[in-house]
C-alpha cells in the first residue's frame, strides 16, 4: 500500500509538471508583429527612432481618417517609450541581441503613400481592401508604407508601431524590414454581448482600440437578449426605457454614433445583432404583445416565450424597427440572431396552434421558418445582408446564398463544427466560424492555445466550399463578465483568433507564437489594455 | 440519420440549458451580511441613516486602531450612498420590499463598546479573539456594537456597514437586528504568489481591503519561488537585486512594513512564506552556492536544483536570513514551503551521493528530512511556529505537533484531500485546508459554487482530529495572473471560501447564498474592488 501510494504520488508529480508545463514562461520577442504578416524579410541593420521628433509624411490627398490615424500612432509610439522595457532577460542578453546589429542611423519620418483618395469614405465595409506594403530600407528617405486604401494604411501603421521596440537606451529601434501583408479572411470579428451585463461605452471603445492592435475588423454587437434591452431606439424609446436594467444601462443614439465612428477610424465595422425570435424576453417589458403568451392547462401562466410569429402587428413593428436600425448601423450586414428557438411556449399557446392549422404549418420548425422568412424579407427590403446563427440552417429554414451562417456549436459526436461547416457550405451559404472561439469557455492556465489550434479551413470540403468561409469571430458572452473582467478575459485570448484569421495557415509554430504573444500582451498593457499574461511566469514594465 | 442528428441536437439544447443554468441570474439581497453571521435575528422595524451626519461613539479607552477603523467605515458608509443602488428589480419590487417595514426614526450614531484596552496592540495573532455582538434596537440610544477585543470590533464594524443598504431614496436604511457572531475557524486565509508575477503594492493593499470585507484574517504571502525573488533583504540585498525580475519588481523593507501595518489595521495577519528546498531557483541568481549543482554524465550541466542540503554554509545562511525574516514579519507563524522537492538534481550530483553515504542517509526522502529538520530547528530557535505544505508529511519527514501542515493536493484515486486530512490529524498535527480552494483552477461560468461546496470538516476522523483543523486558505498562484486580472479572479470567488471558514457549517442554502453573494459582489464593486459577477446576468450601479 505504501508503495502504491508512493508511486501514485509520483504520478501526481508528473501530472503537476505537466500542468505547470502548460504555463511555461515564454521569453518575449522584440519588435515582432502580431498577427504575423504574410511576408516579412528582416535585415541585420537597424535604425534608431526618437519618438519625440518622429513624424509621418503623407503622400496623399487630404484625408481626415489618415490624419487621425497619424495622431493616434504618434501617441502610441510615444507610449512605447515612456516606460523603457526590461523584458524577462538580463541586460547581457539584450546586448547579445543587439551585437549583430548594424545601426544605419536615425529614422526621422516614414513616408505614407495612400493611392486612392479617402475623404469620401466614412465607414469600412465587408469588401474593404487591407493590403499594404511596408519597406524600411537602408536608405532612410526610401522607407515607405504604401497601400491602395486607407484601411491598408491603418493595418500598416499598426504593423509599423509594432516593429518599434524599446531597449534600456533612450531610443526606440526598428530593424530594416520588408513586409507585404494582407488578411487571409475578410471578416475577423469579436462579438460582445451587452445584454447579460451592460458594458460601459468607455470599455467598448477600449475594446475597439485593442481590436485594432490585433487587426480585427468587425465588432459584432450582440445588443439585446432575454436579460436586458440596452439599445435606445428613436422610434420605440420604451424598449430600453422599460427593457434596460436601469436608465444608466442604456446606449443612447449618441453612444451608438460614437462607437461606430470610433470603430470606423480604426477600420472596424460595427454589425448590430437584434436576436429574435428567441432570446427576446426583454423586448416584452415594453411590448408584451410582441411575445408569445405561454399557457398552462389552457390558461395564460404569466410567462412569455419567443416572438409571436402569428400576428401581422409583429411584422409591421419589425419593419419599422429595422428601418431605424438599418439607418443607424451603416454596415451592409445585419445580424438577425435566430439561435436557440425553444418551441415549448409556442406549443402551449392555442392561438398559435390555430394559426398553424389555418396556414397548413405542420411543425414548429416550419413555424420558425415562416417567421424567419418574414424577417429575412424585411432585411432584404432594407438592402441589408443578413447573418443568422447556425440554428436556422440546422432547423431547415430555407436560406439563400445571400444569408451568412455563423457556426457556434461543436458537438463532437455529430462531427463538431467541421461537419456543420461542410453541410452549410455544400448548400452554397457563406459561413463565419465561432464554434472553437468562445471566450467564455475557460480553462486553467494560459488557454489561448486551444483558440490558436483551431483552423477554419480544416473541414472536409472542396475549394468552392472553402471559398465560402468569410472568416470568423471570437465571442464574448457576458453571463459572468462585466466591465471589471472583460478586458483581461478577452485579451490576449482573442489575439490568438486574430492571428488565425489574418495570417497564413500555419504561419508560425506554436512555441514561437507563444513568445510573440508574450511581447504582444506586454505591448497591449503598455497601451493601456488590461491583457492578462498569456503563458506563464514573467513580467512587463 | 436525420432523426438521430435531430435528437442529438435536442440533447445539445438540454445541455445548453443546463450549462446556462449554471449561470442563472440571482436577485441580490439587500443589507445581508457576507459571511453569514452565526446568529442573526432581524425585525420588521428599520432606521433611516444619513451618511453625512452619522457617527460612531466609542465607549473605550483611546485606541488608535479603533479611530482608524471609524474613519475607514465612515468613508465606506459614505460610498454606499454615492451611487444609489438600483438592483435587478423594479421600483415596484422595492416598494413591496419596504411595504412591511415600520420606520422607527433615524439612527444618528452607533455606540461602540470595546472592553479590553487596545493601545498596546500592534498586530493581530493566531489567538486573536473575534467575537462581537451587534444590537440595533428600537431604542436608538441602545444600539450598540460590543466586543472584548479590537479584532471583534473590526468584524462588527464590517457587519454593521453591510447591514446598511441604500434605496432610490436619499437615505441608507438598516433593519433592527441582533447579531451574535464569531468565526468557526481561527485561520481564514488568502495566499498570493508574488514570484510568478509581481503584484504591485497597491494591488496587495486593495486585496487586504477586500479580505477585510470578507472577514478573512490571514494574508499568506508566497514571496519567492523559482521565477523571481522580489523580497528585498536587508542582510542579503543581492538576493532581490539579482533574483527579482527587475529593480522595479521588488518589495522594499518599507513596502513590507506598509503591507503589514495596513493588514494589521484590518485585523489581518501577514504570514511570509520562503519556500525551500524546492521552488528556490531564483535564490541562486545571487547565491548559486545555495543550490545543488546538477550533473550530466558526471559533469556539471549548468543547471541548478533544490537547495544543497549537504553544506554547513547553507544552514548558517538560513540562520541569518530567517533571523531577519523573523523580525520583519511579526506573526508567530512562518511558512517554510517544502512542497514538490524533486530529487533528480540531487541524484545527479556526486557530492550529494558522497554526503549521503558518509551520513548514512539511504534515500532522497531521508535527505529531504535531514534538510527540513535543520530548517525547522532554525525556525524553532527563532520561536516561530512553522507551516509546511503537505509534501513534507507525505514524504515521511518527522514532524512534531508544533508544525502545521497545509493540504493542497486532491488526488481522488487515493482518497483526495480528505484522506490526507485524516492521516495528518491522526498523527496529531494541525492542518490548514487549501486543496479545494485553488483559485487558479478555472471553470466556465460562476464557479464559486465548487469552492462553497467544500466542507473542511467532512473528512473521516474523531473530534480530536477535527479540533486540529485551524482553518484554510484560498490560494492564488500567479502563473497567468498579474495586476490586471488578480482582483476579478480572486473576488468574489474567495468570498465563498471566506464564508465556509467563518460561518457555521451549512449556514445557508446554496441558492440563498447565491443571492447574498450577488449583493456582496456589488458591494465590493462599490467600494472599488473589481469583483466579477458571481452568478449570471445582472448588474450593479
Amino acid at each position: 500500500m505504501f508503495l502504491l501510494v508512493n508511486s501514485l504520488l509520483f504520478v501526481l508529480y508528473l501530472d503537476l509538471t505537466f500542468v505547470s508545463g502548460l504555463n511555461l514562461p515564454a521569453r518575449p520577442t522584440k519588435g515582432e508583429v502580431w498577427p504575423k504578416p504574410q511576408l516579412q524579410v528582416s535585415y541585420q541593420k537597424s535604425y534608431l527612432v526618437n519618438p519625440q521628433t518622429f513624424t509621418f509624411h503623407a503622400v496623399a490627398e487630404n484625408c481626415k481618417l489618415l490624419e487621425r490615424a497619424f495622431d493616434r500612432y504618434l501617441e502610441i509610439i510615444n507610449k512605447s517609450m515612456i516606460s523603457s522595457e526590461t523584458y524577462g532577460y538580463s541586460e547581457q542578453d539584450d546586448d547579445m541581441y543587439e551585437a549583430n546589429k548594424e545601426f544605419v542611423g536615425y529614422l526621422d519620418s516614414l513616408n505614407v503613400l495612400l493611392m486612392e483618395p479617402c475623404n469620401h469614405i466614412t465607414v469600412p465595409a465587408h469588401t474593404m481592401e487591407e493590403h499594404y506594403i511596408l519597406n524600411i530600407t537602408t536608405e532612410t528617405s526610401n522607407s515607405i508604407l504604401s497601400a491602395s486604401t486607407i484601411w491598408g494604411i491603418l493595418r500598416g501603421l499598426e504593423t509599423f508601431s509594432q516593429l518599434l521596440y524599446s531597449t534600456d537606451r533612450e531610443m526606440l529601434k526598428i530593424n530594416c524590414t520588408t513586409i507585404v501583408d494582407y488578411p487571409r479572411f475578410p471578416h475577423r470579428g469579436l462579438m460582445v454581448d451587452t445584454s447579460r451585463h451592460f458594458i460601459p461605452v468607455g470599455k467598448i471603445l477600449k475594446t475597439l482600440d485593442a481590436m485594432s492592435y490585433n487587426k480585427l475588423n468587425v465588432f459584432h454587437w450582440h445588443l439585446t437578449d432575454d436579460d436586458s434591452f440596452p439599445y435606445q431606439s428613436t422610434k420605440y424609446p420604451n424598449l430600453s426605457k422599460m427593457g434596460a436594467y436601469t436608465k444608466s444601462h442604456v446606449y443612447s443614439q449618441s453612444d451608438v454614433k460614437t462607437i461606430i465612428r470610433f470603430a470606423a477610424e480604426r477600420g472596424i465595422r460595427v454589425i448590430a445583432e437584434f436576436d429574435t425570435p428567441g432570446h427576446s424576453i426583454s423586448w416584452g417589458k415594453a411590448m408584451p404583445e410582441l411575445l408569445t403568451t405561454c399557457y398552462t392547462n389552457g390558461v395564460p401562466n404569466g410567462r412569455y416565450g419567443p416572438i409571436d410569429p402569428t400576428k401581422n402587428s409583429t411584422y409591421s413593428f419589425f419593419e419599422n424597427f429595422f428601418d431605424e436600425v438599418a439607418e443607424v448601423f451603416p454596415d451592409q450586414y445585419l445580424h438577425l440572431g435566430a439561435d436557440e428557438v425553444l418551441p415549448f411556449c409556442w406549443k402551449s399557446n392555442p392561438n398559435i396552434k390555430k394559426f398553424m392549422k389555418e396556414h397548413n404549418i405542420e411543425s414548429y420548425k416550419e413555424l420558425e421558418n415562416y417567421y424567419i422568412q418574414k424577417i429575412l424579407n424585411i432585411s432584404h427590403n432594407l438592402t441589408k445582408k443578413p447573418i443568422l446563427w447556425e440554428d436556422a440552417f440546422t432547423n431547415s429554414v430555407n436560406l439563400t446564398s445571400s444569408t451568412t451562417v455563423q457556426i457556434w456549436k461543436d458537438l463532437k459526436i455529430i462531427g463538431g463544427w467541421k461537419r456543420t461547416a461542410d453541410k452549410v457550405t455544400k448548400a452554397g451559404l457563406p459561413i463565419l466560424l465561432s464554434a472553437c472561439w468562445y471566450l467564455d469557455r475557460l480553462e486553467s492556465g494560459g488557454d489561448w492555445r486551444k483558440f490558436y489550434n483551431c483552423e477554419p479551413l480544416s473541414f472536409i470540403g472542396n475549394d468552392q466550399q472553402k471559398a465560402l468561409v468569410l472568416g470568423g469571430e471570437a465571442c464574448m458572452w457576458t453571463e459572468v463578465v462585466n466591465q471589471y473582467n472583460i478586458e483581461s478575459r478577452v485579451w490576449p485570448r482573442a489575439s490568438a483568433v486574430a492571428e488565425k484569421l489574418w495570417s497564413a495557415e500555419n504561419a508560425d509554430t506554436y512555441w514561437n507564437a507563444a513568445k510573440r504573444l508574450e511581447e504582444h500582451a506586454c505591448r497591449m498593457n503598455k497601451r493601456g489594455i488590461e491583457a492578462q499574461p498569456p503563458n506563464g511566469a514573467g513580467f512587463c514594465i
